[in-house]
Formats: structure tokens, C-alpha cells, sequence
């Protein structure tokens, strides 16, 4: 019996969602194609999740390079005797920072839609490149509440987000019938990592989002019937202000 | 050992969300309090329920009636040696037609609000009432697309369903900091029940919501770690456009 | 000839929005039918407007009462030898206050949804019926943020507002074809009235919502040619956040 | 005495909404700075304006590309004898056509940025440079429906669109209070132009968008007082489904 597999693209420190989604995968019995851009990082997740009993791999990708994400999901979709063609795709990656308009420099606001847009785009075609074919799978982007709104100092975040956003929503309406289930997350408030809590050690852990809780309703979101199908969902810490 | 227990508000024929949702969280092993206009209509979904070996009572219930929604949860919220006070309440009811704006007549208009909007009020503030001081819980609204637009022949639902949508955001900004889960859902699509089936029997199954897979969203929903709670999701079939 | 004319409903003191209405289309010429529940207000305004000039009269409508707002619309559509027909039709009113949502009352829920929302049908539905078979017209509806969010403490407005702006979008889907014109606006800050001021006279002028260069707007909108209407408009203060 | 002046940037065809912007700020008595990559049509463009009475000069601008911006800017704002700053500023530029996801190509969706989105943060972002020190002025960008949603076939121009809203966004939220007025249009429907007609002559004259009427809502918004700003405008024409 061949095991089900899924590609996690964006996956940075082990407190972050990306090796969240990758653990509960493997959890549930998927082989987890882990890709990001640092081999260092996801080479570590692979391997803890290999050392519990579980199947991963670790495949440097720089998700803004067509080539790589070619590379990448030729790679995972490979006829293999004992793994599945993945039938779950997440785009996990994403830079922030806040910077006052006037002084964002034109390679500063290229670099935040290549990485928090552009790579989703990549991603994203060659899923349904892949999966229409099927006629099945799952795509989750992970968004943000700058995916809906603007704010004075983080317009080169917002206008990836909402590009990346618009990506989700063009391809659920173009896909959704022909079976690819797109769905987007809007991930508001802090994402409980160490580099978090180590700048902001006055905010509380259960202030924080838990990267666990989070992955669990990515999970669902990939159980969902069909005939109930999730484009957009919000997640955010009960303490959490919006 | 006590059971939990849960209260559905607005649940009509067996084919319909209201009694999925009554059936699921018996299943789970909760006590279902089963609130409706219609004695008839409940106590076949209730006796369905214990028949199997579950547990639930219908409870003759004017949603629109303010004495009757208080009664309803006095009732559900009185010690009990064996089931515990509900932490899960959910709204579900509401009435839709077509009818061109300018044959609106005032009662319809009225209508439609005191069913889909003020019963909403009625049963969101006593469960708040008595949810917050336990510091815990969760309360779903059932919404629509028409929740988030107008739509020709539509204003006397649209007008009752964005109002309903209001009173759930209002209510999670104001007490999910204090430990209440309150989510909206927006349902897209005709709900799978044997209305809408003989009325429209070309349409087929898979393009028509299915209410236990809607079910298992609002269960998903209620289940989530506080860090990572939802305030809003939309359900549509697959094949639906959107 | 003849003037044309318009009917203003829900006009209160003479800083507020309702009166700079009445005055500015009064200097456009138009005669003006000032409805509102409280006939010496409004008598105040129609006054001033007949002393320097204009042409107004004031006419004591309570708009939640259906029979009065049908009597105010045939007299105004009454024909008359030297006033045109109304082509202009605002509708104003609307009551807010921050209420706790456990402590808001059945009566105040629903007298928030009388005022802002019934009150909103009734009229919009007396300008279909009155201006559709004359194929032309504007039908302006005044909106709040709170039409587009819940807030702790304003379930009660939010919930009539937003059924308000669903009005407005149901007949503008609806009537917009057919050549009436249907907006919302979204009046974002104090609105700059003595009430306002007098409660809270920290805030620089400047920072509040001048009325005249609202109602500005609103007559730029009636003005739009119709091959480029508007639905939805926001006017904020340039210091107001959002 | 002096004349005001203003920068258009993004037009094409005399029969455009940028050309239309451009005769009606003439008008005004406004000298135009007609930005645009192909020389041939602004100076078309221009010369109409001059040999009318009107003042306006065509530079050769490529809005992608970060210096010719920046000598765009600093050419209109030198210091002139007759000619005041300008303080008013426009981004129409943006390209859009159907294609199927699945064969945009990493080119086609980077140029649909490039133009739509990046152009006009360099264009916002040289515009905040110039006129926040003044303390007043105003920007509006372009955008249409696809930035508030995502369509099949369009991911790659809502992408853009989405992008550039958020641009605009953040900027109002930034330097509203600083006293320059930044708003976001949302043009819906055909753009009443030869290219539109000879392609699909089927439509009706007033069933497209009248480019003059656009022309004067922009002109509307940039006169508005700051005491009641617009960040947001839709239009359309009265036939168009929304």
C-alpha cells in the first residue's frame, strides 16, 4: 500500500506553521516534500519528522525561480511504487517588515511580491498543472489580514498578499469545478515562534496564534467534502483585536 | 459522569442543516437541546436521536419571542446532575423567497428580520448572558452570500442576514476576549434537503451542499484551540460559481 | 417653468447633515420636502430656507410608520403646476449609541432597526414605486462604517445599518437598469454638529466631517451622468483613522 | 498669476479615460504633465490641448522603470515662473486579457505587475515624496472590480489590481493625516473607448462607460474638502450587472 504525500512550500524555524503542517502531515501518514529556500532548516524538520517514524524530505527550492518549482512538483508527482502523487499543496512563504512608504526602495517592494506573491503564482500553477489533471487536490495559500487592507507602513506586504490573495480566488473560481479544492487563510495576529516571543517576550503564549491549531484547520480544510468546500477562513488568538 | 450538552436554534425537516447538526453532536456524545416553531418537526429529529441511543429534546421555541428564548435557555442552563451547561449554541434559523423590492409589503419585510435578524439578537444575548460569566463556548450564526451583498428581489433577506452578520462580529469583538467563540458561516449553494430537490431535480447531488459535511465544519469550528479561532468561513459546493 | 424638487427624510438639528442637504439643493433651485418625526426642527430649517429665497416646506413624517412615509410621497409626486416631480430622494435618518450587547434591550434592538432600517425600506420602496415608471431619479442612502463591520458595543446600529446597505444594493441591482440611481454612502467620523461638539470639545473642527462638503458629495452623485454612477462612497475627515 | 498644474500618468488613446483626465484639467486651467511610454499618442494628446487654448506637454515616461519616474517628479516639480507644483496626480496606467491560468506564462505575469502594481507604487511613492512636505495634494489610482476579486482568467490582472489598492490604501492610512488625499477608484464595465466599440459593437453607447463623466468624479474627488475625503469610489454605468 503506497502512502498519500503532500508539498509544503515555505517552511522556515521549527516553531513556524510551515513545520507544523509538515509534522501533522506526517502524522497523518503522508511523505512530506518540505521545500524552502534555506536546506539547513527544512533538512532539520525532515529529519525529526524521519527520526519519529515518519517521511519526509528536505528539497531546497527557491519558490521565486520557475525552474525550482518545475523541478520541485516534476519531482513529487514522479511515479513512485510506495507514495502517492501529492494531493495537498500549501504556499506558506512570506517576508514582513514595517517600513514607511516613502523610504521603501523599489528592489525592497520587488523582493516582497517575489517572494510573498510571485512564488505563490509558480506554486500555484504547477499545482493545477499537476492536479486539474487528477481532478482532485487541495491548494492553501496562507494570507494575512493585510491580504484585505492596507496600513500606513506595510503597503509592499499588503500588495503581495492581496495579489496572493487574488491568485487563491481566480483559481478556486477557474478550478473549483473541475475538482481542485483553493482555499486562503487569514492568519491575523503573531504566529507563536521564537522570534516572536524573543521580541516581544511581554505578549502571552495564549495571545499568541499556536502553530498546532492552526495546522489542524489547514487538515480540515483539506478533509472537506466537496460539496462543502472552504474558499477563505480566518484564524486569530481569541485576545486578539481586529 | 455528565454529558455535555448543546443548544441548536431553527431546525426544520430531517434533510435540513439544523437536524445534521442535532444528529452530529449526538453522535458525540452531547445532550442536544432542540429549539424550533415547529414541536412536530423536532421531536421527529429528537426521537430519531434517542431512538438511536442518543440523547435530545425538542423544545417548542418562538425564536422571535423573547420570553420563550429565555425560558429555552433557563431550561438548558439549570443544574442538572448528569448533563452539563450547553457550551455550544448555534442559530440556524431563517426563511427566504424572491419577491421584487417594490412588492415588499411592510409585514414581509418584517418578517423576514424578526426571523433571520432580531431571533438572532435574541438568542445571541442569552447566550452570551450565559456563556461569558463561564468564560467559555461557542456561538454559530448561520449566514448566506447574501450576508455580504444585495441582490435583485432579495433586499428582505439580504437586510435580515447582514444584520444577523453584524450582531456575530459584534458579539466576537466583545466577548471573545473573554473566552466566547462566536463565528459566522457563510452558506453559498442550496442546502442538499428534499425541498430544494423536488424542486429543482436537475440539479445534481454533488453541486448541492451536503448538511453533514457542513456539519463537521461547524463541529471543527467549535472544537478550535482558542489561539487559532475563526470568526468567519464560507461552505459552497464545488461546483458552484461564486 | 417649473422647479424641481426633492424629498429629504430625516433632517434634526441645523448643523446636521439632513439640514446642509435641504439648504444646498434649496440654492440649487430645488424645492425641498423636509420630512422628519419632529415638526419644529424641521419647520426651523424650511423657514430659513423660505426667508432668504429658497422654496421649502416642512412636512411631519414619522418615517417607520408606513401610512405616513405612502402620504408624504403622493403629495410630493402630487402634480403641481410650478414643481416638478421629485428626482432626488435622501434618506437620512438613524439613531446610535453604544449599548453593552448583553444589556441591550428587545425594544432598543428593535427601535435601532425601526429607525435605521425599516424606516430606510419603507422610503426606498415609495421612490421605486413613485420614480421607476419615470425612469430616472437618484435614491441616496446614508451609511456608517458600522454598515461594513460589528464593534463591540454597536450590534444594534450595525445590525440596521448594514441591512440599510443591503437595501441600497438590492435596488440598485434591481432599479439601476432601469434607470434609477442608487447609492450608499459611507460617513466615516463625527458628523459635525453642535451634539457632537458639545459633548466632546477636544476635537478640532477640522477633524470632524464638515456637513456642507458632504452634502457636496451627494449632490455631485445625483449629478453622475449614467454611464458612470456610483453605488458606494466613503467620506472621512482627512485626520479620521480607518 | 500662476496655474495650477497636475500629473496624468497612464495614457493611451485620445479616446481613454487618461486623455479625457487630461482635456478636463486643461479645462480647469490646469497645466498637464502627460505621462505615458509612447510618445506618439501624449503628443497627440497634448497638441490638442495646446492648439485649444489649453497648456500641456507630453514626457515620454516609462512608469516601470524607477529614474524616469523620478525625472518625471523632478521635471514637474522645478520651480517654474507661471507654473505652480502640481497637486494632483493620477496612475491610470494597467493592461489586462483573459488567459487560463495554466498558461500564463512567469513573463506575462510579472508585466501585468509591472504595470498595473509597480508602476504605481513608483509613481505613489515620488508623489508622497513631493507633496507631503507641501501638505496637500491628491493621488488616485486607478482600479476596477478585479481588485476586489478574483475572476477565472484573470488572476494575473487582479493580482496586479489587488496589489495596487493596497498601495493606495496604506498611503491614505499614512498621509491622510498629513493632509494629502489618496483615493482608489473602482471602474467597472467597458471604459467607453474605439478599441472597446470595434471589437464589440453590439454594445450600446450608454451602456459603457462615458470617459468625461469618470473625468469629472476625479476631478469631484480631488476638489473635495479635507473634512470629507473619499478613499473609495465605484462607477459604473447604469446598465452594467454588478
Amino acid at each position: 500500500m503506497s502512502m498519500p504525500s503532500a508539498i509544503i512550500v515555505g517552511v522556515g524555524a521549527e516553531q513556524g506553521l510551515g513545520a507544523a503542517l509538515c509534522r501533522l502531515l506526517a502524522d497523518k501518514g503522508y511523505h512530506v516534500f518540505i521545500a524552502s529556500r534555506t536546506l539547513e532548516k527544512i533538512a532539520k524538520v525532515a529529519d525529526a519528522i524521519n527520526a519519529s517514524g515518519g517521511s519526509a524530505e528536505a528539497i531546497e527550492t527557491d519558490a521565486t525561480d520557475e525552474a525550482a518549482v518545475k523541478r520541485l512538483f516534476e519531482h513529487a508527482f514522479a511515479p513512485q511504487d510506495d507514495i502517492d502523487p501529492p494531493d495537498f499543496i500549501v504556499f506558506n512563504a512570506g517576508i514582513n517588515r514595517h517600513i514607511g512608504f516613502r523610504d521603501v526602495t523599489a528592489a525592497e517592494f520587488e523582493e516582497f511580491w517575489r517572494i510573498g506573491c510571485f512564488g505563490g503564482f509558480l506554486v500555484g500553477r504547477e499545482a493545477a498543472r499537476h492536479l486539474v489533471p487528477l481532478g482532485r487536490g487541495t491548494v492553501i495559500f496562507t494570507g494575512a489580514s493585510a491580504s484585505l487592507r492596507g496600513k500606513a507602513g506595510f503597503a509592499q506586504f499588503a500588495a503581495a498578499k492581496a495579489g496572493l490573495r487574488m491568485i487563491s480566488q481566480s483559481m478556486a473560481r477557474e478550478f473549483g469545478p473541475l475538482g481542485l479544492h483553493v482555499a486562503h487563510t487569514i492568519i491575523d495576529g503573531g504566529i507563536d515562534g521564537e522570534r516572536l516571543r524573543s521580541r516581544r517576550p511581554e505578549l502571552q503564549a495564549d495571545a499568541l496564534l499556536n502553530i498546532d491549531a492552526i495546522a489542524e484547520t489547514y487538515w480540515h480544510i483539506h478533509r472537506q467534502h466537496p460539496s462543502a468546500w472552504t474558499q477563505e477562513i480566518d484564524l486569530r488568538p481569541y485576545k486578539e483585536t481586529f
